[in-house]
């Protein structure tokens, strides 16, 4: 290991503010009415963002804090009517390793380090854990 | 926290078995001649591959265990001649939590923890952190 940091440990890079304040506020996904938002990326990582521009399409990863990390049966998108599936075949935040990943438009950058984006349908005060740009191509297309 | 774990500590739920032993092997996208692999998923997590089945496609969310995390501004492609440009603009492998994201299909499953996929440039030994179902719609599709 040439790391500082113990391996598997995640370092937040930045955090979102959204009018989303409560769970059952947030749609499902983004692409179902989710609003706009704003990444602060923490300064110790705004050097990362050299190269993004307001329309940039990313994946934004986060980390869903307040996930429930030993369910691997889900009943999908939370309708107890739905037949329980396992967490790895949904979109549901409780899971191992409650990761999400959201596309969504760079609309504008303050400051070098402050993003506004959309649609994102995280809470408010969800931690960021990695930007990605969108790959070309259509298959490949995430 | 109601969790055991401290928070931001990863729990990987698998590993790659691939062909591709070394870095220098590994093509820098899945599209770009990458093999098929299998993903041997720990037996404590097998029931979250419910409802998962041939034909399937998936995000696989990868850790790049041989990433450098100090890193914030990289040469795409690792190309000295490309202008360095931020690890948010990219898909380095280099980046402050190097989480690794791939489309692929699931092509097999055995004894419902193996699962053969294709195709997939991540290297032979890469822990895999979660599957996530690829979402219907063109846009949103990744």
């Amino acid at each position: 290991m040439s790391e500082v940091d113990p391996p598997y440990l995640l370092r937040p890079v930045g955090i979102v503010h959204s009018q989303l304040k409560r769970r059952e506020d947030c749609p499902h996904q983004g692409q179902e009415g989710a609003p706009e938002a704003w990444l602060e990326i923490d300064a110790d990582f705004a050097d990362g963002l050299d190269g993004i521009a307001p329309g940039t399409e990313v994946i934004l990863v986060t980390w869903f804090h307040e996930a429930r990390r030993n369910v691997l049966r889900v009943h999908p998108r939370g309708n107890p009517e739905t037949p329980l599936c396992g967490v790895f075949a949904t979109r549901s935040p409780n899971r191992p390793n409650p990761i999400g990943l959201h596309r969504l438009e760079v609309l504008e950058i303050r400051e070098e380090r402050w993003l506004r984006v959309r649609p994102l349908e995280a809470l408010d005060g969800t931690p960021v854990l990695d930007i990605k740009p969108v790959l070309p191509g259509s298959a490949g297309d995430f």
